[in-house]
């Protein structure tokens, strides 16, 4: 194996892959990051028990060559200390060399070193999946449907199937769903897919998707998602991602999400967000994270939290009301992340009682809505 | 106490005392910050065991008004939360308002935050000090001072004394020691001092110094330091700093620094850092962050690292090598501090032999001294 490639263009898929790299594992192989080098380039993977990603430097890019190959190989390194040194390698390229005991020689102008390498053979091989269940979707907007879920499963590992978040596909329409019990995200979207192809069931591991996001943020064009029974892959450019769905039955939320509201208030979403942001400071010293809201009158929502310890927060923002004046407790973390994750200049807010469920919407869209259950107070 | 505060003004100030507030402590009441408003301003107060820093927001900055002051007083408030809440407060000004059982109202906007303060008589007085032991010297002269010593004092509370920097001033000049008993750094400046002014065995705790480093970061004029037997003072603009002294005799250092070389060695400071650098990724895994120079020719500084379990790095940097030739082996983090710690472009190192220390300088000045004890090798 032998080879010399640009080190700016191993600098980014080296950062890419070690994402997936366990720190500690049982499986020792883990540790490191594959490298193999044959005539389209260099493929390097990282993997840990959930996830594995695959990123390739191609020989040549926009003209620019990359990686010139003399000889075809693969080897196993250790993957922390490998992505320090290509990270602090002087040289514009580097010159990549392994003998037949994976002994690696990686030098670059002044500077040589020299790495004990692992037997490729060794090392998991990916996942193959048959790609009859398959979709494409634009890079962007799966970023966007992570990003306005993923934050609302459950951390709890005791509770299983909630850790991870529900896709599922009907009629070319893939939708998201998060929950912790005690909150939920819903994000749909239309996607290409085949007219015939219905998902129920798929749950992807929320720290998978969180890896996900981080390793599309550059992406810009389409990619294609895969579903095996145990298995999702998405396949970007120079970029393959797996991860293992989680066992179990993703309980119905439908049935959750109320249809209409006694009280429906309309609101500046970063206005809102401010100021359930400054309440928070007082109720994260109280108790259960509490906030008050009292729907005043048809154009005021007053906002209020009080710890004995601390002391109180009470200001006023400015809304929208239609319906029953009401007052409604609920933990100020949820709204703060749901409010977070609404990119939409304002925001529609359905009550339908002080002991149930209330549903935030963008005001301009209804692809995208968070639930959160109300707190009982004294 | 009744008053108005641009809130601007009002953030920066609390930002800077919250960097001495405990959060935890065995006095609950210096988890607070004391608020003092007179007619010269407001004065904020946060300390720990250690270090105690105020901060004055006067009347008028720049002939605009900062405070508007109706009726002056006292309060301490919890630290963490008071910090919080200033920061996010929606408005330009705050109003707050005391009453007599130390009830505060912040007041911006539409915002309000009702907070339990404490009795600012249960607050610790400032230190007074007597004003006969005083020196002064440009910010950025400490500032740079504490920046190049800082990083030797020993993190071990065992050692007691070397968790500390000496200061000694002797004929208006002021000399910064630090040391592990594995390294030393050394800075000499010259102060505006009383020309009788002799201090032997000053030792200011290396955390204070950090924490003193960030308060004056934006600090550019002169401050004055005045000394008394347990405690020390830094003055600037609008800002008091105190830390209390450590006990004990420092160490005469003055001997272990040789005074010529058998080897001497010019080298480019940022090539020489970006080597060790590499060097250290290889050690950080060995035994003892181990790395080798041997000095060749005339013109060469070999630098090498070999760990059993991962590899090894070799590489050339270019210098000037005067003397005899030989190999040496140090801690490759000690190195790298001192280097971090050099402003100049060139640096000169004197070896005195294998296994006697060895001194780095700047190549342009004599006011600053790194001083590493080599690392027997097999």
């Amino acid at each position: 194996m032998k080879f010399r490639i640009s080190r700016s263009a191993l600098v980014e898929a080296v950062s890419q892959v070690s994402k997936a790299v366990s720190q500690k594992t049982t499986v020792p192989i883990l540790t490191g990051v594959k490298a193999s080098v044959d005539e389209d380039g260099l493929w390097l993977t990282g993997s840990n028990s959930d996830l594995t990603i695959q990123v390739c430097v191609p020989v040549k890019k926009d003209d620019k060559e990359q990686v010139k190959v003399e000889t075809i190989g693969s080897v196993v390194l250790p993957g922390r200390i490998f992505s320090d040194i290509v990270r602090k390698l002087p040289g514009k390229s580097v010159d990549w060399v392994v003998d037949e005991q994976w002994k690696t020689i990686l030098r670059s102008e002044q500077a040589q070193f020299e790495l004990k390498g692992l037997d490729p053979e060794e090392y998991p091989r990916l996942p193959q999946l048959r790609e009859d269940r398959m979709f494409s979707l634009p890079a962007d907007l799966l970023k966007s449907m992570i990003r306005q879920t993923g934050f609302a499963v459950s951390t709890s590992e005791a509770r299983g199937v909630l850790t991870g978040v529900l896709w599922q596909i009907s009629s070319g329409k893939l939708t998201f769903v998060a929950t912790d019990s005690h909150r939920l995200s819903r994000r749909q979207a239309d996607v290409e897919a085949p007219e015939d192809l219905s998902v129920e069931n798929v749950v992807v591991p929320g720290k998978s998707l969180s890896e996900l996001g981080k390793i599309l943020a550059d992406q810009t064009g389409w990619v294609d998602v895969v579903l095996s029974e145990n298995q999702v892959m998405v396949r970007a450019d120079n970029l393959l991602f797996f991860s293992r769905l989680l066992d179990g039955t993703y309980p119905d939320t439908n049935r959750v999400i109320p249809n209409s509201g006694k009280t429906e208030v309309l609101l500046n979403t970063k206005e809102l967000l401010q100021s359930v942001d400054r309440a928070a400071l007082i109720s994260r010293d109280g108790q259960d994270n509490v906030i008050k809201w009292t729907m005043k009158g048809e154009d005021t929502v007053q906002v209020h939290s009080a710890s004995q310890d601390v002391g109180s927060v009470l200001e006023e923002v400015g809304a929208q009301v239609n319906g029953e004046e009401m007052s409604i407790s609920f933990n100020a973390q949820f709204m703060l992340e749901a409010l977070r994750a609404v990119d939409s200049d304002e925001i529609q807010i359905h009550f339908t009682g002080t002991m149930t469920p209330f549903v935030i919407q963008p005001a301009d869209r209804e692809d995208a809505l968070h639930l959160i259950v109300p707190i009982r107070t004294r």
